[in-house]
This record gives structure tokens, C-alpha cells and sequence, in this order.
């Protein structure tokens, strides 16, 4: 049960309906957000909740049978937008497309990729200071002088920026440069990282387990919002599975389902997804058939020379393809 | 190595081509088929085909990499078209629509089904007539005297008929009543059956396995193929994962693989694919995008109440609006 | 529920069976084995078996639960045991062993095998006539003439054969050349070929599907025992997972949990299972541990030169060692 | 490349080495454990080891052809044995067992667990403190205090303590109360926390992920190793599969691979490898014949009543008929 307060509900309206839950075996999980305080109420036997619901305080009151509870559509049916600033969107009618390199290598590369992301209208910035590594010899990224380079070079043109945060003293020395903190898929069940950045105002993308559930990631969700942050997107970025035609098998199925089952916006990433540069252009473009609300994809001046994994990375021709019949489609699917 | 004989080959050059095989230590396969006759030379020594390619009766000679010959795009570039008469084409810039139940129930269903898809511009109409079931105990389908029935009644209305062939004895009595042989999932690798379907001349819709590879398609299709039926269609119908979200996973990453590999066309069956009725459309359109020359569909006038599984079929009004999407995607696809 | 009927029942008393199953909305399946005749009846409401049971002609009657029926635990507590003749026991107190090679190669082969298990008590070879084979340009094995000398050479010594039966109309040719039908995994939901294993008298051993789940071999096993066999065994020999590190992944969970669930005798396949021959002897011991009935391995003079697949195939020394291991564990877990 | 240093190795020597090395374009990773120091030196040309051997301050010099190094059996032959004190041994001739509940529930829990454990001649108690859980609304441990209790009642009974560790800040303070650092499967590759791992001298069990591969798991133990600790044991605990029979799908294959390639202890969990009770006994004395260094295995006095999950637990009189039984097995191993 998702209890919305009211704005100026007191302590002594507050305390009344926590003894009114605790009458009833329910345990009730306070939850201050950006934009609301709640009560998350968990218990197990079957109340009717108008007794809840009468009492001060209370703006708005909801039963969520799924066993995640904020980040579900039972509760909040209309789709969140992110608002990033400067007119930047995520969930909201526009499609995002986040692009840009792998790993951050240089002022050279984040100048083009800048003017190449500039030139075609994208606005948020992809790139990796941090870098997880299956080798501990090798390369981990530049590390926070990276991302300060990073943030100067964007911000001067306005492009947004998404890298990826792996523990929990980095958020700190990264939150002034960020303005997407990204979450990759080996740290999908780090509910310490989660906790921390839900204690946090900015926005999250999440990515899904190498071979997480849908279930999983929704209460990977909960633990960022349960926490205080509702800016939270969610990324299908491929699982493994028995086939090895193709590095990773991107799950498009992800998408429909989560857009059925929360209000937050889905974000596909086709490059890790498939793992294959060529096939990333159809995959791309299949995602947003299935309902995504939008991209993130590699790019990179030349692929072939990029610092880590370039075999799933497109050159600014290709890129400029795909974003072309990016809109075609989304304008399409918008037209229905 | 493929060598395409030359029509009017005698057996005198085609002994002299066999002879300069073996001397390599190669293995010919002659292949007969509706279009052509061939040799597929197995060897293991690297040879240089230009000393074959001179021997007289040879009208083309191709090295083929792939373990895969006769499927491969390596030798055969332009995609293969098959052609069902009375204008439908599947593989050409047409895209092909296979609509209707999971099994045949009677008269009547056909019937209404028919109606549906011919005013809705619909020329294939699915429906299984032998049904594979994992329980002995459940109901297997109507058999030949459906199967008669379902092609009387498409027939008048110029509908093609695809339904599934189960085993080598069924493929002489259905022979004359279907359009396309389906092969199921649980057959993909039924290697008496692809020989046996490798010399009818009639096309061949193939599913890929449960959990079958991409190679394993292609070499399924090779059988067809190798034993003189060119008229073979591959289909994706979800694998299976450890996702319990849905019910099967629709693996696009096979689309533009299959695309890349070989010149057969490629069919999606979103129904199958995802499993739940409400996400068959967005996998559908996604497939589209993804590359796909057609789909398979279940489409029933009331789901609820169809013999089999009805979790994953669209009722007829959902099904419009279905073609009508579809549509639009390939025609902006073909647009680019 | 299951009926079991009294071996003198006359058709008027199971006409009555049949008709209070009917006038309970029950579907009678006749189904007559080797050893008994009963009715499989299923149907969806819940009846109390009593008013059944008192019917005369019934010698025995029980509620099944689970899907499957007759291979069900729920019904027959008392293990099946396969009788191959000459004191050939499966599912008994012995522990059976069955091995040999891949693929039969010759006359040669084969006397060097039967002397290999008859000096260490092995009383079942293994060895495919018939092979399925992933391309149509590899060898599909001897065939009928192989199997042949395969039986001459080892009925001269009283050793059983078990072998690979590919489709419907071989059944008919091996029958007298076979002591066990062997069914592959890529078969086994070739429901066809399930059913007319079931209508002959001879045992048959059937493999889980290469992603089969435990539930699918069970039904498959139903319909072979539904259509009139009892004699069956089943098999794990490894299923598919995301791991690259051997070629397949033996699930010896499923060992157990078909111990549970059935009474029918359970095989482990660690050479097909594992598919790396040094990491053969432990899962087969792993195998007994976790409670097999039965062993299939392959062995080979030199597993270097077999025909097929060596990858995963023992010398004979390495048999013996293994041998020797399996008699300790099974005697120790015996002892317990 | 692993260079092993002398202990009396001076900077002017190692200096001489790393020049040497970086003409040769080698780079090293210095790397000093509890036990000695090192020089991983990784680059791409082949060079004669023999050049860099013959510098003064070497005490050994091996080329590793495995992309993990100081893990790698290619390197050290001798298997690792890790010592808790008070005799307690892992990976030597003695097989360890470390059981215990799922979760530290309070004083009563863990005396009547310490008092089974003693009286089974068990060395080695689990139970969790820091619970990582897939809700944020789950119970998520007793902490610290929980934790500090956990110690005392244990050391007053010489029983050592194996316990999860969730994050870097908890090292510090976890440090004085545990023997046994476990990391769990979600955390597998948070490679932060291995890093942290890798400065303390205490050892540190390893769980495979979720759906981790072997070479992620020995990836893994080179971080650990590679930043300054040896004492790593690798643990098997069950991955994700499509089958549903079994909420894990404990992974056995995985044991003598492991085994094969690398010197550290191989420890198995049959608790969470199958998820269920009645089938942890023959997966643990499976586990032990495929090569098992150790078991650990969730105990409780009433199951039922567990604080978390319940499902996988032995009672205590299951347990003692699992420690009979795994003595057995483990002397019959040792006698071949």
C-alpha cells in the first residue's frame, strides 16, 4: 500500500496513521522524495484501505499488489519524465538518444564526439571514467580528472552527460559533474551502491543483471526510490544466453513488459545488447518498435582504434544513419 | 565448394569434375533441385577452385566457409523469393502476412478466420491440423479430414494454407492440400524429416529449435536444401531463458543474422515469441524493424475460447490494427 | 486417476467404468502394457475416487496429481526394474553400466570392445548405427548392416545393445538386433516416434532434450508407457547453458528430483554430459552420488581416431579406472 | 608472466627487472601478498622468459598462458591451503565443512547451532549479518551487534565464522569478528570490493555469480590476489537455467574444471545450488566426488522458523546424517 501525504500533513497526523497501520499488522517504510513524502505500508493480511484512507493527512492512497511498490504503475499511472535541464527530456514525448564512446580517452576524442553529437542534435553524452574490467591488469579509465574534462568540454556546449558510477565514495566526488549517474550490469544488485543513490538528487539509469529478471530489476528500482530518488530510467542492455552467434542476446521482450509494469522510462542499449556493430543499426530501430523511450548506443571517431571494446561501436557515418531512421520510426510510432 | 552444373551438363563432364575432386581429396554431393543441379565438394585441403572452375559443364563455381553450403549468402547473393502463385510472394518486396489460429476447430472458424483475413488483404492463413503436445492425453487436432476441410475452404478464396507436418508418412497424404509445410520447433533437428521434405517440391517454413542455435537452423535448412528443395523459409519463435516473465523469449538478434548469413527469407512469430497476447503487437513491429520478410500470427475470433492455447492469440479487431501497423513499418523501412 | 484393471475385468464390467467415469465428465484412456491393462482418466473436478473404486473389474485405483500419470511416483511406489535377459538387470539392486563407442566402425572395432567389457563385467555396450548428425554432409553411421554384425559379435558373448533409433520406420528393421532402443535428446519430442516405441515389447532408453526440461521428459515418457511400453529409462546427458568452458552442462540435479517424481529407472550420460573426457570420471561418480541407476559412456580402443567425436570418449584403461570407482561408490552408497 | 621475487630482492634488482621488462614491452604489476612478493608482467610480444630469469632478485619465473595469472594452476602446481588456526585447514588433505543457518537470528539461534556444530566436530559455522536481499523491505540482518554476538559464542567454542561482506566500509569493521570473508553472488563482480578484499590478510570465499563463468570467477580471485591476498577459496552455488524444477541449477561441471585450472580450494553449496531441502543431501555427496575441497550447507534447529529462507535448510538430524555421509565419501575418495 503506497500512502501519499499531504504536504503539510504533521507529525501528529503522521504518527496517527502509523499507529493506524501498526493496528493492523502493516509496517510502514517512510519514503521522502525529490517531489512527495509517503509511507510505503507492507503487511499481509487483506485491509480495506478507505479505513486508511479517512484519516488526515492523507493526499492520496493506493493498493499495489505486485511485490515492488513505487516504481509500479498500479500506483502512479502516468509516465515519468526526467528532466534533465536546458529543455532535455527523458519520457516525455521526445525520444533521448544518449552516444558517445565507451571509455573517455582524451580532450581530443570528447571534442569531436561533442561536435559530432552537436551537429545531429544529440544531447546527452555517453562515457565511461570508471570502468569495470573483468582483468584487474587491465585499463580502469581515467578516473575523476577524466570526468572533469568530460563535464568541461559538454557543458560548454550544453550536452548532458551519463557515466557510470561502481561504488559509493565516487558519487560524491562525481555529482557535480554528472547529470546521469549510470549503474552498469554487474552492479545491478548492489543495493549499497542503490541505497546511496537514492539519497541522492539526480537522475539514475539502471541497467538490468547480465542475467537478471525483469522482477529483479524493478526492485533494484524500489531500492533507488524506497531511498528518496524518483529519477530513476531503466536499461534492457542484452542477457546471456546458450547462443553465441552474437555476444550478448539484447531482450527486447524486456521492453513491453517494463512499460507495462512501471511508470519509468526504458532505455535500450543495442551495442551492448547484441554486442555486434553491424547489427546494432536494426536492433537499435526494433527497440523503439517495442516501445522504448530511448537509446543509448556507442560511438566513436574510429572505432577500430577506441581504447576498450570497439567491435560494437559505430563511426560518426554510421551513427548519423541510425539516428535518422531513429526519428522516422519514433515519429512513426508516435503517428498510431 | 558449390559447382552449379551447367543445365546441359552430360554425365561424361560430371564424371571429369568428380574425378578432379577426388584426385583433391574431395567428397561431391549431387544436388538436385527445382531450379538447378549441383555439386557440394566436402574437403579439408585448401584448393584452388579456378582448377575445377575450367572443366567444362560448370556454369558457376563458388568456396563457401560457412560449414553451411547451398543456404549460405557466400555463394548465393541475391535473396531467394518463393513464389505460392496467384501473386504471393514471400521474400520479395512484399512482406508476408500468416495469420489465423493455433489449431484448426471446424467449419465454422475457418470460415469467420477466412473472411477476416481476406478483407483485411490477408493471402496465408495458418492453423495446425496435427498438433504436437507435450501431454499424450491432449487433444492432437483434426487430422486429414481437417486439413481437407481448411483447404476447401481457403482455396475458394485464393487464401494459401501453411500448417504443420509432424512425420515422413504425413507429407504424402498432406501434400496436395497445404501450401507450406511448417516444420515445428520440437522437429527442428528431425533429420528423416528435413531429408524427406528435401524432396517434395513444395515450401518449407522451418522453426528454429527450443533452444536451437542459429547454425542448427542453417544446417536444418542445408538438409532441405542438400536433398533438392530450394523453397525454404527459416522462422524465429523465441528460445528459451531463464526468464520467467514471459513465456518464451523472441530472439530478434536473429533476424539481421540470419539476413547476414543467408539468402532464404526469414519470418518472425511473435506469437510464440513472447507467449502473452497483449505484447505480440510491439514484437511484431519490432521484428519488422529488426529485418524480418514476414510474420507468423495467431489470430482467433475469440481468443478465450479457442481449443488451444488462446494466452498468446489476437482477437480480429487486434489483428487489424496489427496489419495496419505493420504496414507502415515495412513501408517506411523500405523507404530508406 | 489411475485404474488399474483385474487381468480377468470383461467388457461389460468396464463398460460400466467407463460410463460412471463419463457421467463424471472423466475421459477414459484404455491403455494396455506388457504387463497390466488400465484406464488413465482425466478430467477437472474433483471427484472422490471411492465411488469409483467400488466398481467391480478394478483391481487397484489412485489420484494422480501430477500431469503425467502412469511414469508418476504418485501411483507406483515400487522402482521398475528392466529385465534384459541372461541376469541383465536396470533398477535393480545392481548398478547398470553401459559403454562402447560413439559410432559403430567396423567388425574390428566391435571384437575389441566385447572383449574390453567382458573382462570387466560389463554387460551392455553402446554404439550408434544410426546417427544424427547436425550437417547433412557427415557420416550418418552403418546403418542396418552395421547393426547387424554390431548384434552377432555381441550375442556371441552375452552382451546387450543398446543404440540410437532415428524415426518411426527403422523400429520395425532393429527390432530383432536390439536390446535397448536408444532415443537422443534432439528426439525427444518426436511424439510419433514416442508412440510407436510404445507399441513395441522391448525397452526403451530415452534422453532429455538438449534444453528439455524435467517435467517434458516425464510426458515424453508417458507416451511411450500410454501407448502400451513399460520398459523405459531415462536419461540426463547435459542441457544447455550460458557457460563456454565445456561443451555441455550435466544437470545432475535432475537426478534426484526424477528419483522423486518417478519410478522409472534413471541413466546418467557424463560423456555427451560434460563433453571433455578428463572431466568424464568425476561426473560420473558425481552421478552415482546423487543417486543414478545406470551409466552410458562412451569408450574407445583410440579415442583419437573414432570416427565421430573422440573429444569425449575414455580409452580403455581410463574405463577400468572408472570401472573400479563406480563399484566403490554404488557399494558405498548401498551401504547406507 | 609471474616473477616471483627473493625476499631479499633490493630496489636496484627490481628496478633492473622492470627496465628489462618494459624494453621488451612488458608491463609489471607489482604484487606482494602475506606471502611473497611478485612482478605480474603482462604484454603481448612472445618473448625467452630465460632473458628476464637470468637478472639478479628472482627467485622464480614462469610464463602463464592464461589471461588470469597468480589464480592459475599453470603457475603454481601445488594446491593452496588456507589456514584458520586452531588446526582448522581448507584445501588440504582434511575436507572442509562449514554449516550453519541462512541468517544470524539471535543468541538462543546460534548457541543451539554452535552446540550441533561442536558435537558433529564441525570447525566452521556460516550465518549472515549483512543480508543481501532483493527487496528494500526485506529484513537485511542483525549488523554489527548481531555480528560481534556471532563472534563470542563462537570463539568461546574455538568454531571459526564464515560471513558476508557487502560493501568496503563494512571491512574495517567486520575485520576483528570474522575468520572468513564471503562474498556472494551478486556481488561477484563488484570489483571494488575485491580490490578492498585484496589489502587484508584474512581469507575471502568467493561465490560464482549468478550466472557467472568460470573464467569471471578466476578473474575475480585475481583481483583479490593481485592487490595482496592468497587466501581465496572459489565457490560453486548454483547458476541460472531455463529449468523450473529446481530454483538453482547447481553447477558440478564447474568443480573439476576448477580444480584443473586453478590451486585455490573448491568449495561447493548444495544449499542455494538446488534451493531445495530434500535434494541438498545427494548434491553435496555429488559435489564431493566431482572434487569438492568443501562444503557449505545451511542448517537451522526448525527450518520452518527461519528468519530467511527456510526452503534449503537441514534440520539438525538431516545435517548429521549429511556429515556421516560426506565422511564417507571423502575417505573413499582419498583411498583411490
Amino acid at each position: 500500500m503506497i500512502i501519499q501525504l499531504k504536504s503539510d500533513a504533521n507529525s501528529q497526523q503522521i504518527e496517527a496513521i502509523n499507529q493506524a497501520l501498526a493496528d493492523r499488522s502493516y509496517k510502514a517504510n517512510p519514503v521522502s522524495t525529490q517531489h512527495r513524502n509517503y509511507l510505503v505500508a507492507i503487511g499481509k493480511s487483506e485491509i480495506d484501505i478507505r479505513s486508511i484512507g479517512v484519516l488526515e493527512g492523507i493526499a492520496d492512497i493506493h493498493r499495489v499488489s505486485d511485490q515492488y511498490k513505487l516504481v509500479s504503475k498500479k500506483w502512479k499511472l502516468k509516465d515519468t519524465v526526467i528532466d534533465l535541464g536546458d529543455g532535455v527530456n527523458i519520457g516525455s514525448g521526445d525520444f533521448a538518444v544518449m552516444a558517445g564512446p565507451c571509455s573517455i580517452e582524451g580532450e581530443e576524442q570528447v571534442e569531436s564526439t561533442v561536435e559530432h553529437l552537436a551537429s545531429n542534435g544529440v544531447r546527452i553524452m555517453r562515457g565511461g571514467v570508471y570502468k569495470p574490467r573483468s582483468s584487474p591488469y587491465s585499463f580502469r579509465g581515467l578516473g575523476q580528472e577524466g570526468l572533469k574534462m568530460f563535464h568541461r568540454l559538454c557543458s560548454a556546449k550544453s550536452i548532458k552527460i551519463i557515466t557510470e558510477v561502481m561504488q559509493v565514495s565516487q558519487i560524491k566526488e562525481m555529482f557535480d559533474f554528472v547529470d546521469i549517474f549510470q549503474v552498469g550490469a554487474r552492479n545491478s544488485q548492489n543495493f549499497n551502491l542503490l541505497d546511496a543513490l537514492g539519497e541522492v538528487d539526480k537522475p539514475v539509469l539502471l541497467k538490468r543483471g547480465i542475467s537478471g529478471t525483469v522482477d529483479e530489476l524493478l526492485f533494484a528500482a524500489e531500492y533507488i526510490f524506497s531511498n528518496g530518488n524518483e529519477k530513476i530510467m531503466l536499461c534492457e542492455r542484452g542477457i546471456r544466453s546458450y547462443e553465441k552467434a552474437y555476444r550478448n542476446t539484447l531482450d527486447l521482450n524486456a521492453i513491453p513488459i517494463l512499460k507495462e509494469r512501471t511508470h519509468l522510462p526504458v532505455i535500450v542499449d543495442p551495442s551492448h545488447g547484441i554486442g555486434l556493430r553491424k547489427y546494432v543499426e536494426p536492433m537499435a530501430l526494433a527497440g523503439i518498435m517495442a516501445g522504448a523511450d530511448g537509446i543509448i548506443v556507442e560511438v566513436h571517431e574510429q572505432p577500430e582504434k577506441a581504447f576498450s571494446d570497439g567491435q560494437q561501436t559505430l563511426n560518426y557515418k554510421e551513427a548519423e544513419i541510425l539516428y535518422r531512421k531513429m526519428k522516422d520510426c519514433f515519429r512513426l510510432r508516435e503517428s498510431w
